[in-house]
């Protein structure tokens, strides 16, 4: 077992098993989270492969991708209603006798978690990982594949039972097998787009040799993950390349570090213990409810307005009926009313107001669809922004909650 | 060509190629699109895979693909900045040449893009398909592999491509090569859990025979697809089928038919002019935001209030002090109390409320985490429901947001 733990995998397979995948009724965000992992501490993904409950065709993809690799994972296709279906075909090509797993049953139990006889069953004298958030475990078994040293990891179907198995349990363990440490560091940006960030640090990204630089985008935010794998020895330069990055588009970086903008700014809000309110048009409370997807939300979010017509603007916030119209509800001294109202009737630190054209009707000719002002309202004063955001009605929403939760994180540096 | 046009196509597989999938930056949701677009037609999907943009991995896959299937689809690996190598690979092993397509590249002009010199290339011969989104064409390849009729079909990665290309181009042409036609029919409930809706259903699963049901679960919805294949002279079965399910579980059902939630309860607002607003704690903005989702949401939806704490439940609501000190924010009374007073201020014919302990910490033994409390305001009065959610925080708050949805569409039903 310990020569086998010292085998270094090169490159691995995602084989994810399950009928409900090819008709479409899932989306396989499982290949999507284990590659990213993989990617983490070194190991590259050759290739995901899905295949339907069957035997036949789930011992080919796991043939050939024994082939190609020297590490199998698959995910679902196990425990009793799937008719352990993975872990049969694995045992088969293994040559290894399945056997029921008593440490397992009795973790299950001790947990109020009825399992059939002989359940469950894993490849024998193989490693095993519980499964804290269901029933059916993981395992990782050891076996030769045409004269060479292979590994078949074997993970349950559901996302919230195999991610939180997969960093506990699974992941310290892969971690041995990979050829080096590597070390990343996740520069975050919001306010600007993936193509135009790029450009600005294109002689960085040219010039990566031992420190290497990989963008992910979502709406709204733009990560750069700068990675370096380190032999022993070597010496970290992910720090001076952070820098670099930093000197180019800190104006855009809201965290250097792994929280979301929304935990930024909750954090932020913690630590000065301060509070803050929305009043929302465009956005319909998606603002607020940004932050309340955080535990412990209510510490700093005290709540707000969702104002979507002009009517609401004025009987619930008090914005004058005639600032609304002359000005029109999409206008900087609207926003401005909106922000102060806020913040005089929740008594928040801060209060942002947020209004605009999502799309895909309205708008004028000054204020075409997509533009979206958002003021800040706090102690010092009143400051409002305009956006014009590209894309569909989830898109400029999406934008306009990023903008305006980076609205507020500025203002607090600001003072 | 017409004679290719005839073939009948039994099996698919999906080839997604791209990098950007095998490091975990981008989730591959086309594969589930296609398969279930491909399984409304009556097209099965044999296999999906994923590979990086390299030609030898790419031309290997395509190779298993043919030889397992009458069509193969790929998506992504075309355009400029992708170097094409889907297309060249395509070519090389059809056998055909890859020509400048002037028909595309004009209307790409038309549009003010910008093609380089002798772009887009595709198979000579090939049906090609604009992108009406995007630049990159797609096309479809007829061709003789191992001395039988195969096609590939190329389409770009962009979901936002993708997608509208293959609804208004592609798929009629599918359709003709699918053995049969078919009719689907959609039924769609709310407030029941997958597993307890099919066990009262059990018994129509299992004699299913030429009519199939299929299901479908996101959190707070379960949708059951009634499936027929049709040949010349059938009878169309489905729609005893939908009844025979509408009279177990009909008191859960939102609709037959295609519309989410939020667009069955915005279209009733709208069938009726009439109004609805929400005081939201535990949801925080999320039900107003799922109705602003809709286009033209401004019609029914007029806002409300995110009061996240119990000094905004009285400060913006009224909620009288005593009541949140004596019951609690997460009650009976509170709920009622803030959809009273929302539907007072905002003067919308439906008031809705939500206040309970969306977790991770919180609760009491009364009212554990996962208790959600929710009034209905109108005209003839208030109506409270409680409710206990499992899951996690966001699990929680999202059936929480279907919860109030539903209540208030079966508000509107009993008048």
């Amino acid at each position: 077992m310990t020569s086998e733990r010292r085998t270094i995998f090169r490159s691995a397979e995602i084989i994810s098993v399950g009928t409900e995948l090819l008709v479409g009724q899932t989306v396989d965000t499982n290949a999507r989270f284990l590659s990213a992992q993989l990617s983490e501490i070194g190991l590259s993904t050759y290739r995901h492969v899905v295949v339907g409950d069957n035997v036949d065709r789930l011992e080919q993809a796991l043939h050939r991708a024994l082939s190609d690799n020297d590490l199998v994972i698959t995910t679902g296709g196990l425990g009793p209603t799937d008719d352990d279906i993975t872990a049969i075909v694995t045992a088969r090509i293994a040559g290894i006798a399945l056997v029921a797993n008593r440490a397992i049953k009795s973790r299950l139990e001790s947990r109020g978690l009825y399992t059939p006889p002989g359940y469950p069953l894993i490849p024998e004298g193989s490693l095993f990982f519980h499964n804290d958030a269901g029933t059916a475990p993981g395992s990782l078994t050891y076996l030769t594949f045409e004269g060479l040293p292979k590994a078949i990891l074997m993970l349950p179907g559901p996302p919230e039972e195999m991610e939180p198995m997969f960093l506990e349990y699974v992941r310290p363990v892969l971690e041995e097998h990979s050829g080096a440490k590597f070390v990343h560091r996740y520069i975050r940006l919001t306010g600007i787009g993936e193509s135009r960030s790029e450009e600005m640090i294109r002689d960085l990204i040219e010039c990566q040799d031992e420190v290497t630089i990989a963008p992910y985008a979502n709406p709204g935010e733009v990560i750069y993950r700068v990675s370096q794998r380190l032999e022993s020895g070597d010496e970290d330069k992910t720090g001076a390349v952070v820098e670099a990055i930093l000197e180019r588009v800190g104006e855009y970086v809201f965290e250097v570090g792994p929280r979301s903008l929304p935990e930024v700014v909750f954090d932020m809000l913690i630590a000065r213990k301060e509070t803050c309110a929305f009043a929302e048009s465009c956005t319909a409370g998606s603002v607020a409810a940004s932050l309340a997807s955080l535990s412990g939300a209510s510490e700093a979010l005290l709540g707000g307005f969702v104002v979507y017509n002009d009517e609401m603007k004025h009987a619930l916030l008090g914005v004058p009926t005639d600032l609304l119209e002359t000005e029109g509800a999409v206008s900087d001294a609207c926003v401005r009313s909106m922000a102060e109202h806020c913040r005089g009737r929740t008594g928040a630190d801060y209060a942002v107001a947020v209004s605009g054209f999502a799309g895909p009707t309205g708008g004028t000719d000054e204020n075409p669809v997509g533009t979206v002002y958002i003021a800040l309202a706090r102690r010092s004063g009143i400051s409002v922004r305009r956006f014009f955001f590209r894309g569909g009605r989830e898109r400029v929403m999406k934008q306009s909650v990023a903008a305006a939760l980076n609205l507020l994180r500025k203002g607090m540096i600001d003072g």
